[in-house]
């Protein structure tokens, strides 16, 4: 069967692709034997290196009309070899170190296809079966990694119809959002003289329940996703309350303490306090144990976004950074971070399996009432079986197998700052406590300046030293070989002064020490070439007397 | 290479995942292959037809904890073959009718196991590159299949960094929630002492714009993720008014303005009216042009769930069925349902490209200011490049390929309708305006009674015809070689009592009218083995005098 299955548009013609597979010697039938056989070979040879400007691939996406007539299945494949493809991003290269998207072990991929072809919808039983009990397996097993309850404890709620250890979303923004949205229901549930939020809305339960306000705090390193979530919920972004972070972007407990205690006098209150457990921009994680305390203090639900570092709970020679999450009342974990499952696979656990009915919903076709259909107690409706990537990722690596990774990618992680550190022209700006640091380019002769500069001088320099940053990093990116990506930071010992750094995130496991020796040596010629910037920086320095001559 | 990749763990077994694949000879390989050249020949080989019951296969999904040891690749993959696909369900096969998940057209497996792949993150450019353009493209293009603007509208605005036309979601529940929360926030938007609901709250909007509640208007019809949406969005389900349907479970337009108006004479306002096009359970079309009328007479926000029916549009020859959808504000579309592309790629379409603004928001390290990416105007944040199979499926099969799989649909359930109605013992209870009908098993001693039956005799006469339907839905569904679902549904026709009925929905387009008539068949026999719930049937019909023996 060649793949011009389509000449013209016929009912055999139409049938055909329903039921007749591209020929092994067709142009997709090819990319997908390459693709089986070497992956990285493939994406190495068809996505190109050097960045073409976007607007210029936007001239191949212009089209605002879906084509009348059919196209070979060959003739498409290779228009997306040729304009997508080679201009996608190369994800799972070990010189891309800026995402958190890392590489895929090899035995995902044809699983993945298996479960594409299987095409069931984890929306209800009737059209998922085994993925069902597959699916409150695997959220069964997350839970006892995050709460390590006794056997008895999954015996009872692991399968139960009315009760979920938590919902698998297609991302760590649904996971938070779903967590808000049990913690909000519950908060106002049903009681005398009212039905509930759910049933009534937000006003009528704050009218209800005499508040002024709801309010979620979590640290000024929070994820943008829960500015999202209060807005969506109805809490509003300014009762998002950003609390002040100490010099490792850890919550201050203090001043969380006070900003509860500052809404509850106010007539407000906490809904819920959220606990990051490693920031998307440095990898650090909050005191969970103490935020805890502050948790039950405030009688407000405790949520623990763990959507990244979430995974670091697989080793047992590192879970103790995250001692606390077990007090949590729900943690996100997306294991398409550091769980190395394909884009889709977010989770979010409830440490009280009957959480969920604050959340329940049922319809005359579906999720009945007593069915074990998981569509009652998620966000989303129709799902694709993402868990069982989830599961088969969890089998074929095992708990040691996580372990070996994720101890290597925080020794990795440990070992480029220290060599970062030796570097005459770079500095560390954060420290790794898991897979993610941050540093800059400094020029030599500055480097030994910056630990004593006041804040004027500080905040004099730092925007041309930004400038730089920004510079290396969009200059490193078109070249096309690696990958870092970049934030802005407040640290503490450039006094808060919105600083510019380039962010790592070491989690590729092929990622190496000469590698990493590269980067920074593409980035230092970059800096070379940056005369005009590295000028503006050096007339700056003159100016305050910092250097005499360039 | 062996699949015995990771015979212990060790950082070289390790590594050896991420770069060697499996061999062709391995378990998974020979997956693989077979995947490839005879996908439905696979399904129907592994997936066994018996229904095993879920206590049983939960049994094999009992382990709470993740397993220490990893696990081979073809021990794990014999595993899954065995209890996962073993007992998953047929979703293409073409006597599975009863599901709106239908067969895929075999290229876009291959092309999955590329997306996956390539695991791009298409909440920003940088970790999706031409895969942004191209999704704002496939935005671009049912955009235009919607509201049919000009080439110079999407030249300019297709790619536009502060607009969008529509947003890709996980699908049509997170589309329909996005929908209403766009609608919430432009309603309720910043003004002079107010700075907007997204950032204020929901009950600090409703106070500012002396709003007693907000109410969001759709048939009874309406999917249940309207109820959720309204939950999540702090309206509340009791303000999702459910307006009352015709004999064809289209809304009453003259209920809708009562209803509207009745909200308004409260101090409430009529945030949203949804058209649905078509009713999940019955594939029926709302009016749209009348609903839009309403609409812009009430000043709401006029959403169209086409979730389902949206592909409709496709046909040239059908697509007046949904005249006036030009005329919302927004529009949801599965592409995983009659588009014919995998799980997971729901869609909502703006008419105004600035709508979206309503719901922008921006972080320091992604989605910033005056960048293309999609993660702006998104509900969910990291997300895959689902888009690139709806590309595929639209360019590969073009509009007429569609188009005929569309009428192919239609042409079917109206000779499926012919089929039941020409049988003594069944009856057609709604009849197909797309591809969903519902119907049900009477014995033939009844049917010619139904038409005359008063509404006591009714009430007295469905529970026992409603068993009945259960019973024989429940049978055939275990025995497994086909599958019809059911729904219960209020009809015109029998004094609005709740009346269960087999729902089909014929999208698959290797259903052929021969496996429809086994398939009643398999229904009728199943029938005559459900002694005693005939026999209660036929009791109570003695005692209503409407038989006189058995």
């Amino acid at each position: 069967m060649s793949d011009s299955h389509f000449a013209e548009v016929s009912q055999e013609a139409l049938l055909k692709i329903f039921t007749i597979p591209e020929a092994p010697d067709s142009t997709l039938g090819k990319i997908e034997k390459h693709l089986s056989e070497n992956l990285m070979g493939f994406l190495g040879e068809h996505i190109v290196a050097r960045e073409k400007p976007l607007h210029e691939i936007e001239q191949n996406f212009n089209a605002s009309e879906i084509p009348e007539q059919p196209q070979y299945v060959s003739d498409h494949t290779e228009f997306l070899l040729n304009n997508l493809v080679a201009h996608s991003v190369h994800t799972s290269s070990p010189r891309f170190i800026g995402h958190m998207t890392s590489a895929l072990p090899y035995f995902l991929l044809p699983l993945a296809k298996l479960m594409v072809g299987l095409n069931q919808n984890l929306v209800k039983i009737e059209t998922s079966k085994a993925f069902t009990p597959l699916e409150r397996n695997v959220l069964g097993m997350l839970h006892h990694l995050v709460y390590q309850q006794d056997a008895a404890f999954y015996q009872r709620w692991m399968h139960s119809a009315q009760h979920s250890l938590g919902a698998m979303c297609s991302g760590g923004t649904v996971a938070n959002m779903t967590a808000l949205w049990v913690a909000r229901n519950l908060l106002l549930k049903p009681t005398t003289g009212f039905a509930g939020i759910a049933s009534e809305g937000l006003a009528a339960g704050l009218l209800h329940y005499g508040y002024k306000r709801l309010t979620i705090m979590v640290s000024e390193r929070g994820h943008y996703s829960l500015g999202k979530a209060a807005d969506v919920l109805g809490i509003g972004r300014k009762n998002l309350i950003a609390v002040a972070t100490d010099e490792n972007n850890r919550i201050k407990i203090d001043a969380l303490r006070e900003a509860c205690a500052a809404v509850q006098a106010d007539g407000g209150q906490v809904l819920a306090i959220i606990g990051v457990a490693g920031t998307t921009e440095t990898g650090h994680i909050d005191p969970l144990d103490k935020m805890a305390d502050v948790a039950s203090e405030v009688g407000a639900h405790f949520h623990v976004d763990a959507a990244w570092g979430g995974a670091t709970l697989l080793s047992n020679n590192h879970r103790q950074l995250l001692h606390g999450i077990e007090r949590a009342d729900s943690v996100t974990i997306d294991a398409h971070k550091q769980m190395y499952v394909p884009m889709g696979a977010g989770m979010v656990l409830f440490r009280d399996p009957s959480m969920v009915r604050a959340i329940e919903h049922h319809a005359e076709y579906i999720i009945r009432h007593g069915s074990k259909d998981l569509g009652a107690h998620t966000m989303e409706g129709s799902r694709p079986g993402m868990a069982m990537l989830v599961y088969s990722a969890l089998h074929v690596m095992g708990r040691r197998g996580y372990e070996l990774l994720i101890d290597q990618s925080l020794a990795k992680a440990k070992d480029f700052a220290r060599l970062i550190a030796a570097q005459d022209d770079f500095e560390v700006v954060t420290e790794p406590e898991l897979c993610i640091l941050t540093y800059r380019f400094v020029p030599a002769r500055i480097k030994p300046l910056l630990a004593g500069l006041n804040a004027e001088q500080v905040r004099r320099i730092t925007p041309h030293l930004n400038a730089l940053t920004r510079f290396i990093q969009k200059r490193q990116r078109e070249t096309g070989s690696s990958f870092v990506s970049r934030t802005k930071l407040t640290p503490a010992q450039y006094h808060r002064e919105p600083t510019v750094v380039f962010r790592v995130v070491l989690a590729n496991p092929l990622t190496t020490h000469e590698m990493l020796a590269e980067i920074l040596q593409e980035q230092r010629e970059i800096a070379e070439q940056a005369m005009s910037l590295r000028g503006a920086l050096f007339t700056e320095l003159r100016e305050l007397g910092l250097v005499r001559e360039r």
